[in-house]
């Protein structure tokens, strides 16, 4: 072991095992290195608990003077119950911090930096900033944007079609991409549908893994959410977005905005720290967060078949691209075979993308 | 050098090199080995000429005699122009002949190796069969069906889209896709647009390659071709299928047919020695072919954007698959990049599907 | 994270960053997950302090109640500083125990298993042990023999040959090779050379990594060693084996034993906490391990040259095998190129091979 | 098929088909292109045959005119018992010319491709050119020095040893190894052997090839050869090199020469057309071609085991080299596994190696 990218990559190894239950807060790991040996490691675990360097200072005890602090976010100074991480560096004696990435808090970015300066610790910043970047990349968007990052999810032919014309939809795509649509429900924070969905199909929008299941939000603007749906009757939380006033008794969130838009219901879910939102449609929810430009990925599965026809459904509707110019740009970032299907992952713009399925 | 394996892969490479130029005949690559020594080589290079075994039992000569020929498909026993391949075999005094697959024309099947057999040759089938059908499996199918082998190519954006719902379509797609299109006509013996098509955009339909120009098809059930097509006024060859009798001059050929059908179509194609079809469009046109599920395979470019929209065009048009069990099914073969596309080859059905993108 | 083995790698992962770094104990890496959140992660970071359990168990926290730990070695009953880790498992509450191998000391082996069995803990052995047993390797034989691992480094031309008939010998491998060279002592605890190697070549037998230097030690029955030897004036240790009684004064130290023999040698460094040991020549010393059957694992450069001559110096002097089945039977694992040479490493025997390089 | 790189591909394919079988004359392949399509293929088959650009202007007949050939050698203006290649092309009316490499007999060199380009046709050198001369580096070293290219072919353990002290050497590698190099004799005109070897082994020296059978070389300076010898009582050929007068009847074949050296002999088999010599052993002879440094390639079996000790044998006898500025220093090219051995093969100096195993 030699070189500030290996103890980095050590950082990272940490933060990337906590990935998914830290939300609303980064995953953050640190490592701390002396005179050649790693003497603390530590990864921020739960939001509301201590920072990933607070458990590597813990773990490297009195041995932390003069040592290398590695760290894949750049320290706080004033949030976390276990005070700054700063003023915890500075009385550990620490020498030198090295940073993945600045803070991407607009108002807090570098302010740690100068602050361990101006204490005599030698800091250098960006060593694997790219891997700490694209690791958090659902927690800069929410920080710069306070709105979770929103995943698209379409599944349906090579043709781009959800259903046949007369409305046959089940099954389209192979159950290994179902599956893997119930995995990618627990790397969010919570999974958008609109009512239509919940009146014809009556989902239970759950991930296959019994402790994280993410906040099933429905957007239901004149409140027609049938009494008996799983989304109201069983145990995990839900919130309703309508114009209506709350008309029924229930145990989940109902929430009345003058206006349901993506963009009043993705302030709202910002607010509730909800930092990813994976929006599995139907085709009208998919065309209204296309027509209002809230949309930071997409996944598509694509079944070997085709169904064709001009009245089959597609994956967005409403009035689309008028123009080319207008078409949402996203560049490839993974392709992947599920047993006979394709999954294609898709970044909307040309930044960030890293790829390494 | 050891083995029959070896000496088939040699007689494969032979046909490979002349791939694309022989058609309605097959590609047919030969080795003569004897005494451990290659003392022939040869490859159908063109239909009307010497057959592969013909070409390599003259360049081993007198040395033919007691070697065994390894040939990519079994010799014909009467067609070509330089006689049956089978008696040249036998009056080589060639001792063993080891043969990929048989003749697929049902009629043919198995005679020649009869014939050799009971000349007193060794005969044996099989060696890499896989790979002789896969390069074969155009001819295989049009030698079965007496019709060209069909590919739909398709061409939009990632969610099946080929124009706005106002209609722009150019373009959706990269150069390198259309570029790599282009190459895809010069693989096949013909190409094949609807009327539509040729009225709005007034394409050429060639290849960039100036010596391998697929005859062009228009389908034109009313013959609204305008008279100005480039179709009609360049120097390559195109055929008008129309329910019309023929009402202008012009040196390019008008077929009347009572329907003018896909099937009626291939039919006609396929008596003019056209073994292959690549068919490009429009979408009525691929919803023609698709409702009557004579598509062999097809080849799709998706480009990095979202066009969504209720009223944006997709690949096929028509009424599509009413039920999905009425889904056309396929099997992807190849996934490959091209530039910032992806083009995804697919196979119908799940027979003969060869994964050597 | 769904399941044993992506744990366990996990765990591996947090030994791994501290290889190299807690000689004599065992590399061991622990992960406590509770209701699908890793809730504490913890690596034995330096013999005499903590153990990984104690790192993840303190990290846990109360939430340790119920969970499952996963730690790469079998946890402890009754040594280190924090007390018997299965006592602090225990009182934690915590509910399953995952772990990758036994402890490989033959009268420990197990018993902390059946102590939390007791206890009502669910505990599963052989998860990725075979991955364990690799990263300790060095550590597994040292406890079962109580001798250290032995490593044979060999260097020289593509005909084995490790100095001219002449005797010419430097440089023959590459610089990147000896570079490399440099990083394989730093992953030992102590290198030996014979007193010839020191009087003719008085090297420094350093590492290139100012932290980790390895004890240097001396084979020097009658006491030769010049007085003005760098591994006698430098300032890191070095330990001298001799027949003879120490005969000069010196800050190093100078073990006299009744016969100084690669396994007297092997006994008192395994007595003194060396678990691994790099044999570094000349070619009598090596031909003394090989004799005597003290051999674990071989590493070999082989420079791109011939040098031929029946005079010339081989690896192994001696007697050597006398009949080929007494030639030491090895087995490749890793074949690297090293700039222009070529690194060979082998296992003694068959067993143990784990070929990841 | 569209460029100079693809059809000089399949021209080196249609000459690697025939490698081994064309000695003294060197692999060649050509393929003539008309238009887009191939039109004529063909390789010299073997020495006393027509070249390989007659067959392929026979293939391709009156198409041939206004054609491109390519070739992978300079077309001959003087040899060849079908005439003057050059003559042949010219003659066929063939437009262009591309060429690999150029002639590599330096009285030839480049004179045929003037000739063509005073007959108006246009010529291209260098096309794959490094894989056309890779291809035939034992033709290009036999033409240039009028000597065989010499592969010295070792085998022993990892640390370089033919034999045990007490000589005990069969068998140190593998059989998987044993029968590898009998597929190496196949690839030489002729393998050598001190008269030692004879004496002990009575070695056949076969490639298990029954139709490729190189020659059999024996340096044997006192005529010292058992006339029971294999070498002598089998029906493949032998020559023998002696300083003595040939002293009894024999069907084999005696060489006398006033001098026996590896340079005498070499300068004999060169002038017999033996391009290719592959060097058994053992280490005296060996250590003779080492010492008069006529080594191009070596190949070298190292079976994972040691043997150690001073007195046993190594792969190279004589006096080596004195100092390192007199090692023969080589080139890496392949190293692989065989079975549980390794085989490492490397080329003398640093010219001419194209690393692809
Ligand atoms: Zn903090
Ligand atoms: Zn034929
Ligand atoms: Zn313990
Ligand atoms: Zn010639």
């Amino acid at each position: 072991m030699s070189n500030q990218n290996e103890y980095m990559k050590f950082a990272l190894e940490q933060a990337k095992m906590v990935r998914g239950q830290t939300s609303p807060n980064p995953t953050v790991g640190a490592v701390i290195v002396n005179e050649g040996e790693v003497i603390g490691v530590g990864a921020h675990l739960r939001a509301g608990e201590a920072h990933a360097e607070i458990h590597a200072l813990q773990m490297a005890g009195e041995r932390a003077r003069g040592s290398t602090l590695y760290v894949t976010l750049e320290p706080c100074q004033h949030r976390g119950r276990t005070g700054p991480c700063t003023t915890a560096i500075i009385q550990a004696n620490v020498s030198q911090v090295v940073i993945a990435m600045l803070d991407p808090n607009p108002e807090m970015q570098g302010k740690s930096v100068k602050v361990l300066q101006r204490s005599g610790i030698h800091v250098e910043v960006g060593v694997l900033e790219e891997e700490a970047r694209h690791m958090n990349r659902v927690y800069i968007h929410w920080m710069k944007t306070k709105k979770p990052y929103v995943t698209l999810k379409m599944a349906g032919s090579l043709d781009g079609k959800t259903a046949t014309s007369q409305g046959e939809s089940q099954w389209i795509t192979s159950p290994a991409s179902r599956s893997d649509g119930h995995v990618e429900r627990k790397n969010h924070d919570a999974i958008l549908v609109g009512v239509e969905t919940v009146i014809q199909d009556n989902p239970a929008l759950t991930s296959r893994d019994p402790y994280v299941q993410p906040i099933r939000v429905v957007l239901d603007r004149n409140l027609r959410i049938p009494r008996s749906s799983k989304l109201l009757t069983d145990d995990y939380p839900t919130i309703i977005y309508t114009e209506q006033p709350s008309a029924f008794e229930t145990t989940k969130q109902i929430v009345t905005l003058s206006k349901v838009t993506p963009d009043s219901v993705l302030q709202d879910l910002g607010n509730r720290n909800i930092t990813s939102l994976l929006v599995e449609g139907g085709a009208t929810i998919h065309g209204a967060f296309f027509t209002d430009r809230v949309v930071q990925r997409t996944i598509t599965y694509l079944a070997p078949k085709l169904i064709g026809g001009v009245g089959a459904h597609g994956f967005i509707a409403g009035s689309g691209a008028l123009q080319l110019k207008d078409a949402l740009q996203v560049t490839y970032e993974c392709i992947e075979h599920i047993d006979g299907d394709i999954k294609i992952t898709a970044i909307v713009g040309e930044e960030d993308v890293y790829r390494h399925c």
